[in-house]
């Protein structure tokens, strides 16, 4: 298992600035009151394809070297790793082959498609998903590029939180969600580093909270399939993520399916962003524990912003 | 009649700043793509109190003398003036009663009621809304700040424009929604004054298009209750502001509703920004009429981002 380190993020950050965007950082009056701390969000949702995965999926293809171009990529994703390796794909002019959930967000297969990624559908469920993907990883002999536990993934991702730091000095915390643990992977490899006096905390689904568990215990729990209204945040841990989460993580905070809607529809009525179930759990975690983060600066990373209109959590089925 | 000037202007720009956000102006390549044209989006979505009329009702509240601050203010108003009025009027620490239609989405009234306004409720049309108006201001001894038709109003709205030329140099032309007129006449003060090259496009709801028929007969014509899913645009015109549209507007385009929704959601999803469906009609009329704008270097008002999240116009009633 190779760790990516601080030299990977900054190689990553030069190879990935061109097809990237440099995100906004807002903040919200009526949050901060609300909460009692001082909230900074990392508007990842303005991002290229609409999600911070393209940091990592770029960093992975565009560090492709020349005899691996022909064949192209290959992965499997709930749905912005996808767009994003299509995306990053894209640019750089090779093939993009992607093994999605049959009940992925039609926008976001349809996205996916508009970048020229070639889908393949399984069922719902970790364990289909990595028989199907087998099976077309063979066939193409694509490079595989896993949706996070891939250190050229998470020195991508790394650059977020380097642009955060940056654009809001003197963070006390940072907030990011954790699904399989790439986005918060590369918010530790970053901190550490770089501002090691962070707290790093993960926000998960309680319906979905095997990071949470796996933290607790000591060791990787993974759950087939769990069923959350965050649908990016399905994913387990995996062995390089669970590394970072274990040696740098404060702490795994959770929250309700209600509680994760609340904040979502507060976010996008106050602040008037577009941002996906997923994105809004560390808020939801934050208004939860006002012991942990009143008076506190805390940067916020919201992941994404790919959501489909027609279906929002709040209207009726 | 007073016709407000640059100096008037400058004078609000002076007044307003210290209560109101410099918005960011947005892009999309996506959208440059899909119109022919270079897009700029200045984001009053993003304004404190969710709409760019809190400029316009900041420069009236705080230009009150202090012999008239005891009665406070009062107006009639679809939304967001009567917001916008109420949190100047916060700010100001006087009172602000507000007659609104009691079918205004029910998120503008809880939001008018959490500035701390007194709402009086009318019924959707014109007329009575200026019956039941004519007393409150009776009982109430309030200054009178009409949403649109008010030279301290449109010297307000003007400043939104004044940043705009700050922020993107070279603009061929300026699209706004039109309803009553107040940011449209904004809009002709400042660039007829200080960017005379730039073209001023009214952009309005077909299914209220009473400014588009008083531009073309010559005469202001008022319609009594049109039906709009652009609920901001359903005011006419009035002297003032008839003043600005004769002589500064190029043209006023239209939109139907099925184009106004449809502009809505691509902005929603391309730009992960929420905003009022009176906002999309700019680009509404963009789309429409290509041979117009490819090419050109295009500034869009974003009016405002207060919808009623559970009540967008896509959803099933």
């Amino acid at each position: 298992m190779y760790i990516p380190t601080l030299d990977d993020m900054k190689t990553a950050r030069e190879r990935v600035t061109p097809y990237i965007h440099r995100t906004p950082v807002l903040t919200s009056s009526f949050l901060n009151e609300l909460s009692g701390a001082e909230l900074f969000f990392k508007c990842e949702n303005f991002q290229k394809a609409g999600a911070f995965k393209v940091r990592g999926a770029c960093n992975a293809v565009f560090g492709l070297s020349d005899d691996m171009l022909e064949k192209g990529v290959a992965t499997h994703s709930s749905g912005n790793h996808a767009l994003s390796l299509s995306y990053a794909a894209g640019r750089r002019g090779i093939p993009c082959h992607v093994v999605m959930p049959r009940t992925a967000p039609q926008a976001k297969k349809d996205a996916v498609r508009g970048y020229g990624g070639i889908i393949t559908e399984c069922e719902p469920s970790t364990s289909s998903r990595e028989e199907v993907f087998a099976r077309v990883e063979a066939e193409t002999g694509a490079e595989f590029v896993h949706p996070y536990n891939d250190p050229r993934v998470i020195a991508g991702q790394a650059t977020c939180s380097a642009e955060l730091i940056e654009q809001v000095e003197g963070l006390d915390a940072v907030v990011a969600p954790i699904g399989g643990g790439g986005m918060i992977s590369g918010t530790c490899l970053t901190l550490s580093n770089l501002a090691p006096s962070v707290r790093i905390y993960a926000a998960e689904p309680l319906n979905a909270d095997d990071a949470a568990r796996s933290f607790r215990a000591g060791h990787i729990i993974a759950d087939d399939a769990p069923d959350t209204v965050a649908d990016g945040l399905k994913v387990p841990l995996k062995d390089l993520t669970w590394h970072f989460v274990q040696n740098h993580v404060t702490d795994i905070l959770t929250a309700t399916e209600d509680e994760i809607v609340e904040a979502m529809k507060l976010i996008w009525k106050r602040m008037k962003i577009v941002m996906e179930p997923s994105s809004a759990v560390p808020l939801a975690t934050i208004l939860k524990n006002p012991e942990t983060f009143a008076g506190k600066k805390v940067g916020i990373i919201i992941t994404g912003g790919n959501v489909d209109l027609d279906a929002l959590p709040w209207m009726e089925k």
